[in-house]
């Protein structure tokens, strides 16, 4: 489909965790090389010191930017100092800083269009911190710097089981007074047009949770969803998005019924990613959805506790370079077909007539 | 072991949900009678309905008291008015007051220790609602009535995955007010005494769940961690349960660590309850420790979507007389060996002497 392959920018994250391993370990199968040319942001040295200590048979060759990526290589950018001391497991500041180097060098090529889509390895959110990133993870890093202005959706996926939240990192004494309706509507216009644009289903169904327990049972145990929920549900729906709930996070994940949905929309942090993670953890992938850069990362995160040990797996990001692709090159299919459109026409249904109107103004757009 | 089999008192719940479909269905299979002896509280009428109505082979001697109870038999006793009229998947107050009838028969028959374990089929929350009954659900009007005084807490269980909450029917804006040290400590006493005593763990390892994302990320995301969370757990450490944490919900599921532990003490419903759900609602059991009573019932509720169609699995409710069975034998072990304890004993290891101390005196029971 495309005359030259997708272009892949990976950041090495924390080098004292398992990035270097999945990474590595994903390009170990040379058929991953069929489907796109991968430009590591990292270093050399560390990745060679990784390849070594748990025999991954993976070969690079070291470029100085992603102008001069080769297909069929696994290519490779040094952003770091030359010394650069690993220690596995142990949440340095010298890691923090090389972590750093290589998101800030990512996206200073991916403004130049070097590359397609970036996959993040896992970063250790502390050592991270610096006058340069303050920032509580990637996705918000990432919003600001390469966002243009538009906010991020983080949405959690496996397969077709995909889930998105209104409110993210907050305490939970401050959930209820963050969560308005604007909030939810404006996340939900994220997710729907995401899923739409970046899956290519044609009308999405959302499903929405309640906040509290049984939905409230009536207003018995709390009065956010006839307050907040319902009416932004409602508005949505006017406005062409198929919504339904809210529901009871715990029936509606032990019914199974997330399965007949394209998304779920979760009030808060636990709610939507401890049964997502209980599910899916093992290859589930973090898309961060609402901006111009398609940007993914495996859902797990440093794994201190298996660093170096060459047991980690490396599915969760292998399926993270897959997303990447496919939202790719949805957006491209999307671009391609919406590029052109026909006047939006409308049957008039109140006279009966059945006839075409072509009088009629168009419908606001969501 | 026992010289009669453990007789089962089992409440139909209501009517009009899949409440017999799951009882006509785990008992027809003949050899759960070697098990146990049932005893229906419900109306033999409206079990021949529903086992007309989908060809279930069970069959059933009505009685008028579990104490004509006869083994190798499926007995009923009436409890309710001569005419019930069965309205699938509705909820109608005739069904409230039939489930509320079997229920206060069964109390009564219990404390005249008629019978041994109760099981409970689901009920609709709202029709039961009446005068004798004005509770969230069944384990609070259980504690009520046959608790003696003591505090019940609700555990959710399927083989040796064992959530417990600390807060439960609370609106989300509540959950932090009403998290207090006393209130994870008294919770998790409980919780502890039950993995002892119901389940035979002679030391049970508790993994407690942070309140807050990323456990509150050393400050970052709200302070209950420290303030009170760590505080309780501390407290407990002295008293000698074992407990570890607080661990954020979704990174530890993900993980499968909940595998490594006996019980996991979640803070609030959603987050303990969703990723219960999402990996074991078909086998799940809802199990009320800390009474004198053992009562279980399945995970499911009263599935009005699929009542009446007979593809309800029965297998939660097998679970939850399996369950049954189980604790009351484990709390027979229980009482034989604790029931002449010989005195503690210590060595002092302070004066290296180690030598046995018979003068000191008894450390505080949990």
């Amino acid at each position: 489909m495309e005359e030259r392959k997708i272009i892949v920018g990976i950041t090495h994250g924390d080098i004292n965790g398992v990035g270097y391993e999945v990474i590595l370990k994903a390009f170990s199968d040379p058929t991953m090389l069929d489907l796109c040319t991968p430009v590591i942001y990292g270093s050399p040295k560390v990745a060679a010191y990784h390849r070594k200590a748990m025999d991954i048979q993976t070969n690079f060759s070291i470029i100085n930017s992603a102008s001069e990526a080769q297909e069929g290589r696994v290519n490779i950018v040094n952003c770091t100092e030359d010394e650069l001391k690993v220690e596995l497991a142990k949440p340095t500041q010298e890691a923090g800083r090389a972590a750093l180097a290589a998101l800030e060098m990512s996206l200073k090529e991916y403004r130049e269009g070097l590359f397609d889509v970036l996959v993040t390895a896992p970063i250790n959110k502390h050592t991270i911190q610096s006058e340069n990133f303050h920032f509580p993870g990637h996705t918000e890093y990432i919003e600001e710097r390469v966002g243009n202005g538009q906010k991020a959706l983080m949405i959690l996926l496996k397969d077709d089981f995909r889930v998105a939240l209104v409110t993210g990192h907050v305490p939970v004494s401050e959930i209820s007074k963050d969560l308005t309706q604007e909030l939810i509507m404006e996340k939900m216009t994220i997710f729907h047009r995401s899923l739409k644009q970046d899956f290519g289903i044609d009308n999405p169904r959302i499903a929405v949770f309640s906040l509290n327990p049984h939905a409230g049972d009536c207003g018995l145990i709390g009065s956010e969803e006839q307050t907040v929920i319902i009416p932004a549900m409602e508005e949505m729906i006017k406005r062409g998005v198929q919504c339904f709930g809210p529901y009871p996070a715990d029936g509606f994940m032990g019914s199974g019924n997330y399965r007949y949905f394209d998304g779920i929309l979760a009030m808060y942090h636990d709610q939507g990613l401890a049964p997502f993670k209980a599910l899916a953890m093992d290859e589930g992938v973090n898309f961060t959805a609402g901006l111009p850069i398609v940007r993914t990362s495996p859902a797990h995160g440093t794994a201190y506790d298996i660093a170096g040990q060459g047991v980690a797996s490396e599915d969760s990001f292998r399926q993270a370079i897959y997303v990447a692709l496919d939202v790719f090159r949805n957006r491209c299919i999307e671009k391609e077909i919406s590029a052109h459109p026909l006047r939006k026409q409308y049957y008039e249904k109140r006279d009966d007539s059945d006839k075409l109107k072509l009088d009629t103004v168009d419908e606001e757009q969501i």
